[in-house]
């Protein structure tokens, strides 16, 4: 692993970067994802109540970094088992698709009850399990990444959706040091133009040239041979290698198997052991308004309705490889995660 | 043919809402695609440039209207064959890919000469040629619209991508009066939003159920068995049965065909006879700061570029047919379109 690296500059590279609990403040700090970087805001959270509802409006959004900002949540609950079993069960159920919540918030309410047991300080508790897993994911996103990174060739054009987080940072700061030069095409990805936001300003941030398209665009700039590789993340992986990502996904996973381009998934720390496979991921299905608007403003005429279903799953055989902290997998054999 | 049907309420149905000439104010008045129906705007065209300019900022857009109103914009031209013909080179050079301008301004030019050389009066007979293609061309959007409407079962989902135009308009009309109760879905369609914006209120003038979605949504909800017909227009057809339309409908089609989802193309006039293959078409590549924009509003970060092709290609194997004013064909036998 480079140890001579420079620092990643990229804000999203570092989860403590945008979501943290202060002591002093007693309460969980988030910078504000669905704005920034077009509006650089910190939203302070006092409550479980308040953190969830950032959680659900999307001021935090990614699989870990929710779930990190939940785990945080937890330690603002009045310190007696009853109440963090509610603030658990309010944590939890702000969003069903991405696996990491299901997983933190389980085990934090485990360290809280414990300390509750044998008398020792239960947010305490709390803080330093979920503070180690922010470290933890961490860690793996720079190794994701690195891993990533090696699949990379100079002068490749690398496609992306939504914000692939903190694995796509890495490999993109790893291969521009591996001496790789490397454009970026995002799609803005709508309705919350993640790719506008967060991806593009990544990019910019670690001096990568990226270029903007509208989430129509993948399979005509496929066809014109002006893409090499698309690469995302997945907000849940099931044993038998389906993935969930953001909406978009599948098709862009479509046109790429069409066009004979790889498609890699930057599958973090591996598959959820809990899902066996596609039917047992629930996609969430979020407030349809939110399509009649961008940034604000309503972009559509009155007297209609509209969807937003969140994600949507791509099944293995359209994917080339989900790559790991652990190293590549084949999608099929992904369960072998847990035997590397 | 159904004589009985009340008239179609929708704005876009008949092109003489949206273009005409004006005698009085000697102009091309048109209705300003770019903010309909969110602002109603009429924008008064005075030169041969205002025109041209209108047309190549989306002002009038859609393959036929964009023509019509290219035609009308010929008649401001000076009454000489060379302020004629540099009026014609002008008006053909502001969008490449749909075929119609390319029909009906060499024509129109041929109209104007022929008058200036047998001493009759040009504008008169660019107008009434032009006025005749436009009262041609909506005849021909209610033939397509007709065979279309008689695919369509009661119940049916459809989802169609930017803006159809007349015939889809006519489609869902005759549809309803045929007692089939449908339901359009319709992607917002990006940059532009032609599909939350003009599509939208068609639907909501004739009183059809309308769902939107953003441009990364029609893979999933196929998924989900949400979606029974993928039905869009084109801007061109070659004679060996690829179509060109607005970019996002290519992978809309990969996906339709991964799921066994008929894809049928509203053909109005059928092919191009002077095109007669993919490689034929000249793909539009629009400036990129719109897909950095929305409505006017910077929707992404600085530092970065955008694409923005215009338009994509679908191969024919992708189509489950051809719908014209002169019946249904499979695209490859598309050809037989001028024989029948």
């Amino acid at each position: 692993m480079s140890e001579s690296l420079p620092p990643n500059p990229a804000v999203l590279a570092d989860r403590f970067n945008t979501l943290r609990y202060d002591p002093e403040e007693n309460a969980v700090i988030l910078l504000n994802r669905a704005l920034y970087p077009l509006r650089k805001e910190f939203v302070v959270c006092r409550t479980v109540e308040d953190v969830a509802r950032a959680i659900e409006t999307m001021i935090v959004q990614g699989g870990p970094p929710l779930a990190y900002a939940a785990g945080l949540g937890l330690a603002l609950a009045q310190p007696d088992p009853r109440a963090y079993r509610a603030a658990a069960d309010r944590l939890l159920a702000t969003r069903p698709t991405a696996d990491d919540l299901h997983h933190i918030i389980p085990a934090a309410l485990q360290h809280a009850l414990q300390a509750l047991d044998t008398g020792t300080d239960p947010k305490a508790a709390v803080l330093t399990f979920v503070n180690g897993e922010i470290e933890r994911g961490n860690r793996v996103s720079r190794l994701c990444g690195h891993h990533a990174a090696d699949l990379l060739r100079d002068g490749d054009t690398v496609l992306t959706h939504c914000i692939a987080g903190a694995a796509l940072c890495w490999m993109l700061w790893i291969a521009k040091h591996q001496g790789k030069s490397i454009h970026l095409i995002a799609t803005e990805t709508r309705p919350y133009l993640q790719g506008a936001r967060l991806t593009a300003q990544s990019a910019v941030e670690m001096g990568i040239r990226c270029t903007l398209i509208t989430d129509g665009m993948p399979a005509h700039l496929m066809s014109q041979n002006m893409v090499d590789k698309f690469i995302c993340a997945a907000d849940r992986i099931t044993l038998d290698g389906h993935i969930t990502n953001k909406v978009g996904t599948f098709q862009i996973a479509l046109a790429a198997h069409y066009h004979g381009i790889p498609f890699y998934v930057l599958g973090y720390d591996g598959p959820d052991p809990a899902t066996p496979s596609a039917s047992d991921i629930q996609i969430e299905w979020r407030d349809g308004t939110e399509v009649l608007h961008c940034l604000g403003h309503r972009t559509a005429v009155e007297g209609i309705d509209a969807l937003y279903p969140a994600f949507d799953i791509t099944p293995p055989h359209l994917i080339s490889a989900i790559v790991t902290d652990r190293g590549l997998f084949p999608p099929t054999l992904i369960s072998r995660y847990f035997d590397s």
